[in-house]
């Protein structure tokens, strides 16, 4: 490597250790912080926010990009980290540092708040703290005029490349086939019966079971550890440091087991990233970042890959459900594993998110989606978000939340400051599907590898396919490139209908 | 308060934040960080570290310092932050940032491989670490020339204006004393029985009741909390967020208990200082550091108060002995309280420095003294320290190590570049002892509080006199201003004697 690319990362290796700091200060907050912390916490996480963003847009950094870029080879990887460090200086700067620290002050207040106001069911206490961050919010899409919709700067965030109307485009025909199947399955309701699932699991036998599944999936833990949180999330330090959290519901086996599936599978794409991108910040949302990573559908496709393409397959408790009967015999010790397995995918419109199955989950996206185009175009004051939030789950899911805790306060995201965010989870789960079409292709034996509990294969192919090239390419290209063919909802839809039209039996 | 001290808060308040966030990334590596992270936090606490400094002794806080200076009122605490940043700044001046960022990395790694060398109990993993820590300090040392002892500008890093010499005499002092006292109580050792402390006592009972006692001796959990680390600790990212850590020894009640009350003594004053002083960064060691106190000294008179002159005292188990005895039953249940009060203050001359009693713990901060200044005046190298640190305790306490785990490598601080502060033990150890008499004449029930259980009066007094005061003053000031003297041994020899005395029926 030439002495500008050494001097580059020099630079980016500073900004990296700002950022990492900043996440060590998100996840403490998320787990250990005791109460009184909250204040000190919003100023550390602003002011180390703000320099980051400083060294990030000036001028050393801006000459040092330029000399690297000058010197590299175009078709090294060297080339692409200079060509994702561009794209993320030219937004950067179009943000003033006076933005960045008051955007990352009020949200980690609004976090407090939003912890708070749901603990309470109280939207009242936390709408002050959202008014604050959709002002925030809008002043940053207008930093990104002229453009299509003013979210669509908030979506590149997440999604680099991506426009608005392209996801209400794969959303509506989503819609069109998903509403339907819903309404089938709903029809045949009572021919998958959950009840074994709701009653007292032990809260440490669930924890430990997680870990050992993750571990078997190739979550490394001496370079990670799962702690408990509020809501369930991944954060990375650097490749050697990726740490998820995980919640526990003593009453109901699913979300601590696919919770912890899920954040394992962001954790294993984290640690699986090349050595030559670790330390190289990326922005993610309107921060910079020390997860490097391509974006977050491509993230989510992971993290939705081992929670349900393995997770709530057959062949995956084949290979545990023996293990699950040891640890529960009083509870699982006279089901089959074919009524468990129906149990898990049963399908059934719910308030939450995170706890939806397969068939719903993706219309729990759409109406928040909805809400934050109408949000972000200023049809939707943050006063009248509970109402909004009711109509839509009504219109969606048929549903009405008995208070606001498990309606419009159930997401962290908003409090986060993370509104263009879902739409990542839905891309997540069709890139999952697309993804998984090819690996069936390249790893002939897949399903019998998993339902003998080995994984090796399957997560050496995403190592080498998607998580070593980190934020190389656009999630787009990266995309084309692995299945040669960019987004679509086919597979996705293919795998849903017949997965789910065996388990109801429908057509 | 006037527009220039408000622009020197806002700079020193984004020091501060810097040296917040290394002092959570330092908690993390000694608590909840896995292995794999040590590279990655080596890096990131350089960078802040590095970054801390600059912005310290950079031409705007310098020109921030001078203005504030001309506009505050000489006798108000803003005059006397001023002074006391002035003196930090002075310092830091002369040492370049570079010498900073290599400390930090240095010390960082090395704290890991103190950790592996500590546990197989091999000091030549440890040796090449250790030498790089040295060379620096030496280092160090030049920036401060001239000076009387090259041990002076460490020093005075932990104890603000105290002289290697004053610490020679004083410890000459001790010694002529405090050895002939613990060789009569070794003539009587038969007269204290301990081995009932010395048996199974359940791991989360012990955590637990440390943990009631610390919250009833005033350390708010509000703002604060309790941890697992290899070393005890206390740490602050600012006055609303204190935490302490400690460890577990199933087989000895007394460390873990005794280790709750130390470091909640340390809690307890940095939870307590006036708001107008909260997130102004003081030099500590080498470092800035986001606890604001008068010194170390001043800082282990408060543990040390806690863990001996409250925990070690018989009136504090009037109050708790019987509650202790409920907690274990079987172990204590037929143990009398003037039993255990005699066997919690067994003295006995032993090999680790944290579990030595109140009369040879000089001894062991003796003997490291003496090491740490051979060391710094070049006439000591790494590679000889197991054979020194052997026949130095051979000298004072008349024992031989069966390790180097259980001898030289027994202590963190070496590894975590804290040469110079074992010293401000024994000051604190005399302070302790000097402030308590003054307690006695201001609060003449103060035994009969404690033996109630009430701890507000004597906690008060701390708050009043010296927790609210931070860093205003240096420590003798503060010393002589609530005291009416500066630094003696002789209320500490007081107590000894008559403490001692007591339990061995010596004179």
């Amino acid at each position: 490597m030439g002495e500008n690319f050494d001097k580059l990362r020099k630079i980016s290796g500073t900004v990296f250790d700002l950022a990492s700091a900043v996440s060590l200060l998100e996840w403490d907050q998320q787990t250990y912080m005791p109460p009184g912390g909250s204040e000190g916490r919003a100023s550390q996480i602003a002011t180390l926010s703000r320099m980051a963003h400083e060294l990030f847009i000036g001028d050393e950094f801006g000459a040092a990009l330029e000399a690297a870029e000058a010197e590299v080879d175009p078709d090294s990887d060297e080339a692409r980290i200079v060509w994702r460090l561009k794209r993320d200086v030219h937004k950067s700067r179009r943000v003033p540092a006076d933005w960045v620290e008051e955007h990352e002050h009020t949200v980690r207040l609004a976090f407090n708040a939003w912890v708070n106001a749901r603990a309470a069911s109280d939207f009242s206490a936390f709408r002050p703290h959202l008014e604050k961050v959709l002002r925030l919010k809008l002043a940053y899409a207008e930093f990104f005029q002229p453009y299509e919709s003013p979210y669509d700067p908030l979506l590149d965030n997440y999604e680099p490349g991506m426009k608005t109307s392209s996801v209400k485009q794969v959303f509506d025909q989503l819609r069109r086939e998903q509403v339907p199947l819903v309404e089938a399955i709903a029809e045949r309701a009572d021919a998958v019966d959950d009840s074994f699932l709701h009653q007292p699991f032990d809260d440490r036998t669930q924890w430990d079971f997680g870990l050992q599944v993750i571990r078997d999936l190739g979550y490394d833990f001496e370079r990670g550890r799962q702690d408990k949180a509020v809501h369930p999330f991944c954060t990375s330090f650097n490749k050697n440091d990726v740490r998820i959290t995980n919640r526990i519901n003593g009453n109901f086996f699913g979300p601590t087991m696919f919770g912890s599936m899920h954040e394992a599978g962001h954790a294993i794409y984290d640690q699986g990233i090349a050595n030559n991108l670790d330390r190289i910040p990326i922005m993610s949302g309107s921060s910079l970042t020390s997860s490097h990573h391509a974006s977050h559908g491509i993230h989510e496709s992971q993290s939705r890959m081992m929670e349900n393409l393995v997770g709530r397959s057959r062949a995956f408790w084949q290979a545990y459900y023996p293990r699950l009967q040891q640890a529960f015999p009083s509870q699982l010790g006279q089901v089959s594993l074919d009524s468990f397995y129906r149990a898990i995918n049963r399908v059934r419109p719910s308030l939450i998110r995170v706890e939806a199955d397969e068939a719903t989950y993706n219309l729990h996206i759409m109406l928040r989606f909805e809400i934050e185009l109408e949000l972000m175009r200023g049809n939707l004051a943050a006063a009248d978000l509970p109402e909004a939030w009711n109509s839509k789950i009504q219109e969606f899911l048929g549903l009405t939340p008995p208070n606001d805790a498990q309606g419009v306060l159930q997401d962290i995201h908003w409090a986060d400051g993370y509104i263009g965010y879902f739409p990542t989870y839905t891309l997540g789960n069709l890139i999952a599907c697309q993804l998984w079409e090819q690996l069936e292709q390249d790893v002939p034996n897949l399903s019998a590898q998993i339902a003998a509990g080995k994984f090796e294969n399957l997560v050496g192919w995403l190592h080498e396919n998607i998580h070593q090239h980190g934020a190389k390419f656009q999630p787009m290209e990266l995309l084309k490139h692995v299945t040669g063919q960019g987004l679509t909802a086919q597979p996705y839809l293919r795998y849903l209908k017949s997965k789910y039209g065996e388990i109801y039996g429908l057509n």
